[in-house]
Order: structure tokens, then C-alpha cells, then sequence
């Protein structure tokens, strides 16, 4: 590590496909589809989603990297690949059993996922983009 | 239209987002697994296809165009967009109950539903996207 | 709404396109064309601008969104494509009588428009295209 | 040349800006509007669009090259970028006074400019994007 | 495999990094900056290359797929990646020794070294993306 | 300029290809080769650099804008495209004989030649990308 007064912001994109479904069991089926409309069919629909992680540090004077890439692709493909490449978010993940998974709340749970074990820089910030025309951003908690 | 001693090639794209499951009902579960792997997953996953929609024919002298694209473009909401887009290729659409929903077949579904309604020029290629690395095309099966 | 201590950033992309032209009606014809130059072609050019809303909030528990994804929508057909796409940006708005329309300019304009219908959560940044090499950002006057 | 048992495409893409307008002078005005519909806007509008010129050939045995790319880049610049980028195609090029500057048209016109100067090898296609969801291609007449 | 009356095309993409420079040994130096210009730099200079291949073939009634796409990927990783990614084209491979390593020549040994595996159906074209504006195709010698 | 109470962050991208050579002369070649893996090639690799240059001002009432796009283009080509493009970053510059030509170095280089350069304006963020998928950003070294 350096002596502290230079940051630099690293990100790295990974794509994975999944489906999923939004639906409000609070709510009555008219309720469901007159707010989410398409997105509440019963079988759901699905995306390839596209991830930007972001780490931010100094980089380190003997290689000159912020963070060695072969640990950071190995977080990714553990924390968010292995549990939701070819998945139905609902179906095949705990997280959204009480959340609707919205791009919104899915990039809040791969947060949790991820910043417990970035070391020797910190996670700055998660891009998700659910189509090429959508894309949700999160700095974590501290932000708000 | 023209005197026929031109063609023009026009292309429109669309983007839509479904969900599928490849699994072949006559084989054994460890079978499907090995062959498709996670695409294979129970509850399936999805994409964000692309599809490019190809006519050829000879520009009218009156409009200089091959068609008119809001001819087109209602033809592709009706025929793709309104029976694929936020749905399950396997469960809401009737074309994948003896197929795998594989993008090979999936064009060859959507070449059917196009070519007869395309008049005044041909439909002559399609090619769709699965993602940004994986694409098909197909021309009609007096191509092959 | 939530309790305050999560703010996600929703982002939108549409595309418009619109011709305009750079000429400073102070100046002689010779200095219009020294400082803009091509740009300053008497009948104008154009583009296919490029334009992604970002919005700042905390996801509805209900919902899991930012914003309805429908009413932002809307508010960028109306605001922005039913007043600038298929336009010329000089002779078709009111916005450029006295304003040169660069990107610099547009995009404040457009900001006005989106700011004071955004409800429910804030109106964080706008970044238009201009072409895929170059790009302006604005965060609101506040932010100078 | 070498002795023309390999055949190689190569192609290169360019971007230019221009505006246009869809107007057929024979047509009442409703009749333009009626067909035409936003393009028929008085004033105009505008695109980035990106050529993509394909020559066909064997590559050099001296250079391994199908054509040099500074002399095709020289012949884009020429006859396309000077002609058409930051032009209005209806009132700064002479193409269009008899014709609708729709892309199949300009795909003809750009077609004829290139073809005439393409030496040892050959103009073999040419794609014109209008904007990243619509392009046209043309292959000669000869295709026709 | 089918009754042979529909052809599909499947493409792959993949994206590799090298380095490489233009020198031809017969020539002067002077010659060689002449012909070559930037791209004769004594230490060379490199790319991110995009490949593009494509097979052709009827898809599998069991599959529904043209090819299995972990044996295309594992094709493509073995003869392509372990190859030329992260190399110099012209020094650690021996591909290069009497010929120039332009994406041209490079397409033609990626063929062959491609077309030798490809089995239950056929390698219809090479694509190679030097860069974003600059790319060769090459349908096998047999196209010649 | 103006009165100081509006920012507009206006980018600029450029694209330059370069090869390079991850290589730390303290260690031995086992752990070069640990630590750097393919990037460690002895005879280096390439890529397409893609570099955006963002800078911060208030547009001019009499242009619209944050600084003159000609002078910026200038500045890039001669101060990142002229000494870059083409070249071997270890070889060709004297910028990479004591530290690793990483992303995150090669910015902080890039940023001590731009931001000495910027007139009427000021350098906000570079940002640098090595493939389509890594990306490096930097504020200066204020940031820190």
C-alpha cells in the first residue's frame, strides 16, 4: 500500500442472465398487474444483466494495481454468478422470498455480498444495468 | 414500385426479454443436466434478446423507401413483441411445448409468424441475439 | 417511502434526434465561422441525441422502485421527444432564440423541464449525447 | 495481387452528422405529413449516421492488405465526409432535389461516389446505420 | 442431425488481446515506414481483436442447437485464446514469420486452425474486429 | 465566461491501441509470473485504450460552451494520442521504466500531462479502458 493521497476507482463488468417476476402478495392480483404490469406475469421474464463493481485505493507501488483482478472476478463469480447466473431471482435465491427483486433491491443484496470480503481497498460502487436502456447505481448505505 | 434492377436491404432492430428452459422431456433429469446444464435450471432464467428484422426489395420512387416502417414496426409488435416480451417462451407461448427453446428455434418460430405477413417486398434475413456474444440468423427455410 | 438511510440512483436512456445550428447573430459571418465552424453551416445538421435521466430516492417498500417506471417515462416523452425529436433545436423551440443550442445548453433546458415534474424522489443528474465520442453532465444549478 | 484463390472482406466504419427532410414535392401537404409523419418536419432533423464501406479482395503478398487504409480513408473522406457531415442532404448536396433522402437513397448515392474509385479491388458492400436500431445495405446494382 | 432442409447460423463472439508489428524483411527501412506508417513501430503495438465465428447447420431435434456451445467454446479457448491472447502475434507464434500480421492473414490462420475441429456441422465465416471501425470476414478459400 | 453559479462536465473519448508488458525488475521471474500471470509475456500484449476526458466549467454566453472542442481534440492528440498510439508503453515512453504500465498508472500519467494544459476550464475525471470490461478512473490527486 501507498502513502494514502492518491485514489484510484477500478471497475470491472460481468454479465449474468436470470429471470424473475414482481409480485406483491399484500396486494390482490388487479393490484399486482395495474402496478407492475408486465412485469407480473405469473411465469415471469428474464434479463442479462450487466454488473459494474467499482473498488476504490491506492494502487500498490509494486504492481500498480488497486486490487489483483484474479481475486476480485473470483468475488464476483462466488458472491453473484454462482448464485444468480441462470437463476429465477424469486425461485432460486433467498433474498427476495419478502422483496420485490427490482434492480433496485438487487443490487442493495450483491452490496451485502460483496463488501464483506473486498480487502485492501473498499467497494465504492455497483452499477446494474437490467437492459441497455436501465441501470440502477449504489454506493451503500453510508451514502444516504 | 421500381423497374426491379435494385436492391435495397433494410434492417430494424427490437429488443425484448424473456424467460426459458431448455429440457427435453423424453430424456432423465441427469441427462437434461448434462446436456444443457444451467440452462436446464428448474425454474428457469432469461435474457434480454435482439432481434434484427432484414426486408429486400426496391425503394418506391414515390417514398424512396423499402417499406414503410410503421408497417413494420406494427408487424413486429404484433407478431414478437406482443406474444414474446415479458413472458416465458416455454409456458406462455404455445411453439416451445415439443421444442427446446434455443435461439435456433425461436428464429424459426418468429421467421413463420413474420414471412407471412411481410407484402410489398421479402422478409429476407433475421438474426437474433441472445446476448452480446451469442447471435442466429436464419433466411428462410429456401436457404437451406 | 422508506426511513431515509438508502438512496439508490435510477437511470434512464432515450434516444432523440434533432438538427441545429451554431451561429452567434452578434458576430460577423466571418467570426461565426472561425469559432463554429462546421457547425455553423447556414441549413443546419444533426444528431441522434442520446439522453439518460437519473433519479435519486429510496426504493418504496411496496414496490421496490425509486419511481414508476411508467410515470418517468411519460415525463421524458413529454418534456423531451414531443418537444425535440424529429426537431430542428433552433427554428422548432422556443429554447434557442438567444442560446446557442450546444449540448451545454440543451441540457440545461432540459433539466428545467424534468426538475419541476419529478415527484417523490430528485432529479440527480442528466447526461446527453451529443455522438458516442462526447457527452455533457448537469446536476443542477445547485450543484455550481 | 496474388494469384486469386482467397477472397477477404474488409471493412472500415465512419460517423457523420447530417439533417434532412422527407418531402415529395407532387404531394399535397396533408399527403406528406399523412405518409411521412415526423420526417416530413418543415425544418428538419438530424442523425449521426455510420457508414460501413466492405471492399472485397485477395490480400497483398508485400503488405498482407487488402487495400491500404490511409487510401481508403482518403476516399471515405472525399467523397462522403466532405460531402455529407455537418450538410443538411436536401439543401447542401445536389442528390436530393429530385429524390427523398431516406438512407435507401443515400446508400445509392454514396454507392456510386465510392464505386468509381475503388481500385485493385472491389466495392462489395456498403451498410448505412441511421441510427442504432435501423440500418440498409446495398450491394450494387448488380445485386438487383 | 435433420433432414437437411433448414440451415441455421450460429455465431460466437470472443475478444482476445495481442500485439503485433507490420515489417516486411525484404524491404528497407525507409520503405517499410513508408508503406506501414505507425504500425511498423520497431516495439510494436497492440489490440483488443473481437472474433467472430460462425457455423452453419441444421439444429438438432433432440438440442435444438447447431452445436454444443461448450465444445465451440472449448475450440474457440483452445485454438484461438491459448494462442494469440496476451501474445505477440509476430514473436510467440509461428504464424507470422514470413507473413504480416494483419487481420486479414490472421483470419486466414485462425480458419484453418478453426475448420480442422469444427465437426456435425460446417465453419461458415470468420469475423475479426481489429478495432470498434475495422473489420475482415473470410469464408474459406473454397468462397475464392 | 460566466457567473460561476453553473457547472457543466462536458467528456471527450479517444481511442489509442498500445502494447505492454507487466514486469516488476525486483522480483524474480517465478514471481513476475505468480503475480502478473499472461500479462507478464515476455514479449507483451496489446489493446485498444479508450480515454475520456472530462472537464468542468461554466459554457461561454457567447459560444454555449465549456471549452472549445477543437483546442480539447488538440490537446489530446498531442499530448496522449502522439506519444501512445501505436507505441510499446514500456518501450516507446519514458514514463514506464520504474513503475508497472497498469491502467491505474497510466492515468495517473495521462492526468500530470492534461491537467497542465487545461485553459478556462478545469480537468474533472479521467477515465480509462482497458477492454470493454476494466475500467480505471481518476480525480486528480486533490481526490485523495
Amino acid at each position: 500500500m501507498g502513502t494514502g493521497d492518491v485514489v484510484l476507482y477500478l471497475t470491472k463488468r460481468v454479465e449474468f442472465c436470470a429471470s424473475h417476476r414482481y409480485h406483491n402478495p399484500q396486494w390482490s392480483d388487479e393490484e399486482n398487474r395495474r402496478v407492475f404490469g408486465k412485469c407480473n406475469n405469473l411465469h415471469g421474464h428474464g434479463h442479462n444483466y450487466v454488473l459494474e463493481v467499482t473498488v476504490a485505493g491506492e494502487p500498490s507501488r509494486q504492481t500498480g494495481m488497486v486490487i489483483d483482478l484474479d481475486v476480485l472476478q473470483k468475488l464476483m463469480t462466488e458472491e453473484v454468478l454462482d448464485r444468480f447466473d441462470h437463476k429465477h431471482l424469486n425461485l432460486d435465491s433467498p433474498y427476495f422470498k419478502e422483496r420485490i427483486p427490482t434492480s433496485e433491491n438487487l443490487v442493495q443484496v450483491i452490496w451485502e455480498l460483496l463488501a464483506a470480503r473486498v480487502h485492501g481497498c473498499r467497494l465504492h460502487r455497483l452499477r446494474l444495468w437490467e437492459d441497455p436502456t436501465l441501470y440502477v447505481e449504489y454506493f451503500g448505505s453510508a451514502a444516504g
